[in-house]
């Protein structure tokens, strides 16, 4: 019964993981230690670690069970999400300590790197949402590796040379991730099998609940992502305030726009999944400089509107043209909606600009280095998307063959087929 | 296929709802902002964080996974309540900012006043316990805007005119919430098929599991819910150890009534479910006031019995009487046990104004006035239940017919349904 | 057809808890009062407050899930893990207080005192995945009663006469809880139907998401558990970066270990929810002292390995020879890494005294301490579950014969069932 499914990881993963794993250690033996000197008073390590576990409820629980709608790829998602969580904190929080200006040979732990490192690594768990069920996960694991690496250099170059702080830097992970994720998925999507997607990639009732389940933890700890990298507590209120009321439109806009666009006027699960999320994602970069609710809630309701209208379009034109398959919905989940945040946000700087200041070359600076903060996210998500969908897509990987597309069986051992029949 | 259900909101509810959330858009553009003289320290705003947060959970994560035991109606139940609890929210901070003495012209939006909000819009989902699979959403829609405006003006009331502080006000939501709720679905339940009852509302093993998830959500975190709104640092410790002593107690002994009211003596799933809630819902009115860990055990104790016992008795002989169907025993679980609550209360504050005073008079104004906030949140629920429900028995909201009571299919694209078989 | 089921709690249980729930009551109300005296201060209050909250989370959402992966058994195991932590908290909270040195007629319930005790009756939630199954709720119940004495006693005892703190006495809860339960299940295996136990604790899809969703809970908010009990901000702080860290390392070291061991390089789902815990569990006892991340990452490494190991050969080879049956696997998960924890912590402080003292008698002591404690967790462990485990296979508690091991038709009413086919 085994031999039907192709033995895609049997030399490589195992050995690659732990050798990946104890070279880990080794470097951070040789090249780091914890923060010893406490400089944070007790009461601001507590808020750190707050946010921080926050921060990981949402990569670990609410990415976990976000992408679980596949109904027979359900193992694969939860655990491998988990996997690449795992893996991406530790390289990034190397990585992060690396292109730190201040690295004299050793990376300092503090609570706020790993924090920042886990946010990092969430770049690879939307990532993962377009590619899911057409790699293995030697494939994932070394597309996580290169896009942390990615990420964490574009921030380095957004802190160090486009002086864009690390908050609206860490909300373009939306963009970047999204369009490095479609990418890969366009390399990987070659030669899929339409019969295998259609009747493999449908909703089912069960596993619709548990993505719902993820969809909450995302819903109710959006607020905490995108105020965690946030010092000032005005910035912070803020953002706290405007991410729900974006929340809340958009979950209110999304379930109306769904009946609406269905020709029997009935919902569709998989937009509410994704949608209602949309105005946390298109709130994100401006939400510390939003000081009243209304415009939080337009940002929320146009992005309930737009992740809807790409969840119609970009299936059936975007992707078909493209010859691309986006498993879960990246692109109208993340990609959309990150892509108006940011538009918003490039307004909204030179809006303020514009009453403060009146001069029209300080507007010309603020909006090239807003664009270009977006325009950096965005391609540097396209091209090394590119080469690492190029990688990827070769022969010594042996990638799943299209009949095996998402399928728990390929990588997971089933009772019934151990116990023999 | 699509046609054998009713096109009940195929044209009122998404015009009516984006109508209804673009007119919050604009209310909140003329007549809010946020807090931007930031009075709170920041160690202060991180604790309303905290607690507002933890509201959140109890309302779209406990709510929404609580009313999952409907076999065929488990998305129905979750999504809906995000879209009331979405709704409700944005409408309570606007009703209570107008509502309040202080307003002049701007409604400030505070994390409190969120917070408050958030736990208003709860006795919408409490209600819906009641409803659902009796009605469609734009129903619950408008039963969610009437109910949030009632709740909302009877704490003023009892804020100005009762001198009833706002956690006590609060704490009377399961009694004003259950009965609007069973109000409502007295009228609703008029037309209700017995076969289509027994047969859909049936618990099924893996929904209960959810269900279960809901509960311990709610168990969790209901030590918060009933200390969210207290200030005084005694008066949370006390609340927090009472809710839990009795959370504790009324656990325990609702498996072991529920196992002796079985004839074969086994545990009853959905006694479960509810009772082992009971002891935090009865405890929530006095939870401040109690000293000593045994009075809470005590109330708990008697919470399970009485929650059970509901159970066991309501829909057998009260609602078959009444002609009302409660569907997910809101009366059980929320009802009795906040009646018992707020019994206790009058009694506690009758046995302490005895003991420090010794003087009749105050004793007829303190009995006075809390058993004035207990039956005016009894009759209110009622009153404007039954409006409600007249309203809503209205033809033009095309309810679904008895047939496709609790169903799932009649609201949501199923992709079985979209190949076409 | 309820007659196939033995009515095995049919008198006893819901009596004896009954009066086991009143008798609690009585003695709260004689010997026990709140904390009237607040010495914390109301910020200390909310940090203990939100660690107690964490703790909850591990233990009602953690370990009830945790061991739902049994297919039939699922409503046994989350609800009789709640039963048992409203039990065993109680009944901790009380023994703790009796216990204490400065107990003078009233136990004074403090917040820290309910986090303890809720520690405490973890114990009880560990040992029950060895048994689970093989009981019903009144061996249960007796078997909470003894285990959580049987543990408050040992830190008693570490406490005043080993000189241990509380942190590295409840981090050997893990190996105490481990044998207690073995030895329990030791007693209640011997008349195991081989045919039921293959059939009844197969893997199922759907049940090992649940499974999962308790896993992640754990892992989330494992470095809470690991630091709960700690005072001192530094060590609070290595607490939570070790904990992090070991997890992290054990989960891509079980994942790629497990693909390793099958002989067609698949995963099994069974050693993940697991084994990517046993970092945590491995780091427990010593995370406060390790002040660099790769010890910690070692340990999760070498944890990770032990538990994939444990998981592949003691169900085999130890089990089978012992004729004892685990069925959750609580030895490879909680037993081994817990070992390699205490071993860990000895080689741990002979090391730093060897650097700090250099004086032979110093590190003998502390030999003797940190040896005496382990030796004592794991004897206490061994003899009281034996002298437990011969209690409960005595004829009396009228265990659920072997062929309806494993299956919730034995304890909960089915609707089917109810309906009479």
């Amino acid at each position: 019964m085994g031999s039907k499914y192709p033995p895609s990881m049997r030399r490589c993963l195992p050995l690659w993981t732990l050798m990946l794993e104890a070279a880990l250690v080794v470097i951070f033996f040789f090249f780091t230690s914890y923060d010893t000197l406490s400089q944070d008073p007790p009461k601001q390590l507590m808020r750190t670690f707050r946010v921080f576990q926050d921060v990981t409820i949402v990569a670990a629980l609410g990415f976990g069970f976000l992408n679980l709608s596949l109904r027979r790829y359900g193992w694969s998602s939860v655990a491998f999400n988990l996997f690449l969580l795992a893996l991406g904190v530790q390289w990034a929080v190397l990585m992060d300590g690396f292109l730190d200006q201040h690295f004299q040979n050793k990376v300092v732990i503090k609570l706020s790197r790993i924090k920042l490192a886990t946010m990092s690594a969430m770049s690879v768990l939307i990532s993962v949402g377009a590619v899911l069920g057409k790699t293995n996960l030697l494939q994932l694991t070394l597309m996580a590796l290169v896009e942390v690496t990615v990420f964490v250099t574009m921030m380095m170059i957004d802190r160090h040379y486009l002086n864009v702080d690390a908050h609206v830097s860490m909300m373009h992970i939306h963009v970047f991730a999204t369009y490095f994720g479609l990418m890969v998925a366009w390399f990987l999507s070659r030669s899929l099998n339409e019969t295998v997607v259609q009747e493999k990639t449908q909703t089912e009732k069960r596993s619709s609940l548990f993505t719902m389940l993820g969809t909450l933890f995302l819903w109710i700890f959006w607020p905490s992502f995108n105020s965690a990298l946030l010092d000032s507590p005005t910035e912070r209120k803020n953002a706290v305030f405007s991410t729900y009321y974006a929340l809340a439109a958009s979950t209110v806009t999304a379930i109306s726009v769904s009946v609406l666009a269905h020709s029997q006027r009935k919902i569709n699960m998989t937009h509410i999944h994704n949608a209602v999320l949309a105005g946390g994602v298109a709130v994100g970069t401006s939400c510390h400089l939003i000081t009243s609710p209304w415009l939080a809630m337009v940002l929320g309701f146009m992005a309930g509107l737009i992740s809807i209208g790409g969840a119609l379009c970009l299936p059936g034109y975007f992707n078909q043209v493209l010859g691309t398959h986006d498993t879960c919905g990246v692109h109208y989940t993340f990609g959309l909606p990150g892509l108006l945040g940011g538009i918003t946000y490039i307004l909204l700087i030179i809006y303020e600009v514009n009453w403060t200041t009146k001069s029209i070359s300080r507007i010309d600076i603020q909006l090239f280095f807003g664009a270009g903060t977006l325009s950096l996210a965005m391609a540097s998500g396209l091209i090394t998307g590119v080469l690492t969908g190029l990688i990827l897509s070769l022969k010594i990987f042996k990638a799943p063959p299209a009949a095996k597309h998402f399928d728990d069986q390929a990588f997971w051992e089933f009772p019934h087929l151990a116990t023999g029949f």
